[in-house]
């Protein structure tokens, strides 16, 4: 049994960890904490979570730990992670702390110093299907992003080669459940009902150095993103349409079978068949990844759903977790 | 006052076009008529329409008309309006019959011979911020669709010169209304609900060939669309995010400036200031379309939001009528 | 024209009145005040509100009016009304702070003592269609609840006379707005969609002593209520279905006949034909109220619909001022 | 392993069967018919479905089952399970056939003359929790209603002995799934969205007789139910309000001991703690009915939610299954 700590359990990624860990094989939870909600009972902010009583972070007992989850606001987490490592356990962190390299880049971001520059090498990015080798051996998982990994998924297995021309155009579509559980006006029923929002339009949003980052290590030069996120109403579910014109006399046949072959054995990427777009009826409630592929003239437009919640979240974070301790990469996730 | 009548008025476009009519200060409804459901009450249809008695077309008072609307499918509309016309009456059709100027694109895209090419040359294309001089005097508008009325509004401004290079990306959404009233698997509720789909993604949709075409006319010479329509979970309301690649070294200034030469007099178009995009919350229930401009090193993002049955169809039909009989181009709509 | 000043501009109630203001034939408004956002614009929070400045309530020309809404929460309303009042303007106040005659029910209710007890004998409770003569004259209305106007409409032309027997059963269902804009677990997108949420049962909820003293004020005698409020997942709207047992034997035809002797004449109280419920499409964004009328045994079941935002506070209030400045009933309502 | 047939397997209650029995141990699906998709995918029709192909029911190896589940509509139900029967399976019926144990009751709200009156002596009404021991070795299963199943768990501790008066008020919502997958003007995402319509009001829904059967059973005398129930924009869930009229002194803590007493070691019934109302996050997407109690006076309000496509239809369906079958209550339901 792996035993575990979840920080930051009272957001929608802590509830649903705690929720897959629960019948998790292999899983025994030690604690679940949080600071907002020390003293009360899980069950009381979720009408269906088992009575688990929350305890202060500072109050949890890190050295019973071989792994804990951080589901906790960029900048908040990073110390924690020093901490827990320092204690012997491993970590996989749900924040942005660890999702780019370069101490710089971060800082440009966040408008904040690095909390914790010197564990930049140790962390591993826990984008499972691209990193499983690395991810197996690290001490420190940075668990991607809900966008980055639709978008990343669904370009693998075209630009491995130096093979598009300008910028990659990302049309996303999010449910709410992706701000977070906070109350606030962009998350109000009346605000986001029967509407759609587009939001931090072109080269705004946060996520764009963490895609950059990763296609420009497959592509081995710079990628320019335009990314147009979009909220759209509903809970649970995350599209993306992906824009993208390759060079020469590739067909969809030549690009299908480039799918197969990265990802043929991938029990959590479909790709569907000619002609079917995707949809979140496609993978809601699963930790899978979606992804449909069509052409036009010589643009390839990719649509890449998950549930940002699982794939997109705890479900990645699980799966990185069977990876990271040699169990079935399915386990607690089918 | 000007006598009415509308063929086709138990859709969403007919029921809509009804209470705009009905509150419209110059407006006087002589029938509204349904081959479906004649001889019933619109009162049976809509809890909130009048009771209205609904007409065979063949028994409508054809003689009594200066207008009529047809909100009826492509390929039945054509042959009505040479009827209306030969009648003495003018026609604006809301199908898809006479947006096209090229009877044989037609044919390539509906799958069906025009069923009245020779009208043709007399229609005029129903965009009215652009063809309001043409549309004055016409017999036969064709109201514009409404993927094409969201994006070539937001593109006027910035493809009147043939400045932009690559294919126009398109990602639009539309709420389910625009898919019409007759009950279908794709717009029941359970398959709608929590869901989005893409669907005729790339070079499949009937409004590609009306936006080339119009995009065409306006910069001399061939334009390329790549175009994914999804369905989201709401009624109404409709939002393009266009990804526009342009050369040199044109400034968010420089274009915003160009909208304000074009569109500032315009009481329907609204461009929103500096970092704000378009949602539908914006428009819905109004004529407005609003139009977001955001830049990503040479790519505009345009956000172009529209109430898909009102500037989409419905209302955008009532303006081109106050055009064409010279009252108020906002009667009846503000 | 009337001079008017909207104290709570911001909520959903104030922005609704500020809309309805502004096509207001007769009205003329001062000012809109907020004390959060003094300074602000209107715009900045409603993306369709005109550029209206915000002023803070210290700072509001008071003396310039000749009536103050206050859509203010409850306690805080009073005294304000007493300040305006005292310098000569009439009020209308959508708080809850004038809808009960007695102090100690308010304060039993309320957790507080009265803020302004000395007003309570002046205030008119503003069901417009019972208390049409009494607001007319009335320097103070208290503008009713939303759930008790779906209820008391409906109920009133059956308990003119003492003729039912046992508790009313109120089964009500609103839509979000109705618990206002201020961001809380309870409002929030994830929390709301998919979901029912009863809340309040029994003898809990405070819209309970405004119904029950207006039904013993018709009856003569005690009125027990059993009051089951439901959240959905829906913006606008409420629906009140009404189980009420009579005793002897009186019909339906009776009962409706009763409906249209009071309520003929109204403008916004629409009887349903037999057969027909009333739903939230047959009042949404209207002032009117639909009633259903329906028999089980001797058991009669109302369903009574209004726009929580509109008949259920800020149209009602508009329709108030009509009266009370001696303007036809319906302007601007319609 | 139990070898299973499926028909009617394209409805929602035949897939969410399909789903279920996918991921039970001791479940081996046979096959799944469908008249109207033979050949086809069910893949076709749910995008997560398993490649499955639908056979036609007269094609379907009814020799190969030891039990049939029949998703079909009601009249077409009784015939196949006679048939199935005789061919030596046992019968799990989803539609009302075999509900009602009097044929003329059937004839009169179903306005058809009971096609296989000699089985109703056989059928067992397959409430599960009430009923098990007669399920057990049943060899044809009445699957309880959706609205029954709520309502009958919740009633069953306070009606057990003739101690309530007056008709029972159900107040009951549920989600458009529970209007089955066939399009129609009901189930249009347009019609529904952000409307709540009650329908079939009072002495209308032909759930009715089969509620007071049940209670009229437990007491012992006449039960007059009033029934309204509504349609609200979700897709899955049910919630029934229920208002019941108790005499004498029985306060909360009784009552809930009642219900501790007859439940307690249920899997799946769930007595909310005092002041919790049962919401429909309780309860989607699991086998489990939640029941709030508060009190109002004498009179009891009894909230009770399910997932009407399990604990209401085929999660019931799988309990009883498994109780015919003499395995674990809760296999594949948890």
């Amino acid at each position: 049994m792996i035993n575990i700590g979840v920080y930051g359990a009272t957001g929608y990624a802590g509830y649903e960890l705690i929720r897959l860990l629960d019948r998790h094989a292999a899983a025994n939870l030690v604690f679940a904490a949080s600071a907002s909600h020390a003293g009360e009972s899980l069950r009381g902010l979720y009408p269906r979570a088992p009575e688990l009583e929350l305890l202060h972070p500072d109050d949890a007992p890190i050295r019973d730990l071989d792994l804990a989850f951080l589901c906790l606001p960029h900048t908040a987490s990073a110390p924690l992670a020093r901490h827990v490592l320092g204690e012997g356990a491993r970590v996989i962190d749900l924040s942005a702390d660890f999702r780019l390299r370069d101490a710089e880049t971060y800082e440009a971001w966040y408008a904040a110093a690095h909390p914790a520059p010197e564990l930049l090498p140790r962390a591993v990015y826990g984008l499972t299907e691209v990193n499983r080798q690395a991810v197996s051996s690290a001490p420190l998982v940075a668990n991607p992003g809900c966008y980055p990994t639709s978008v990343l998924l669904a370009l693998y297995p075209l630009v491995s080669e130096n093979s598009f021309q300008g910028p990659v155009m990302i049309d996303a579509k999010s449910g709410v459940s992706g701000a977070g559980r906070t109350p606030s006006a962009t998350t109000h029923f009346v605000e986001v009902d029967e509407n759609l929002s587009p939001y931090k339009i072109g080269r705004a949003h946060r996520h764009i150095p963490e895609m950059e980052q990763t296609l420009e290590s497959w592509v081995g030069g710079p990628v320019e993103i335009v990314f147009a996120p979009h909220l759209v109403p509903l809970s649970r579910g995350l599209l993306s349409t992906i824009y993208l014109r390759l060079p020469g006399e590739q067909g969809e046949a030549e690009l299908r079978q480039r799918f197969g072959e990265l990802f043929s054995g991938e029990p959590f990427v479909k790709l569907l068949p000619p002609g079917e777009a995707a949809t979140l009826a496609h993978v809601v409630r699963t930790n899978d990844c979606a992804i449909g592929l069509a052409m036009a003239g010589d643009t390839v437009i990719l649509t890449s759903a998950i549930d940002n919640l699982l794939k997109g979240a705890s479900g990645q974070a699980i799966q990185n977790m069977n990876v990271m301790f040699g169990i079935d990469e399915t386990m607690g996730l089918s």
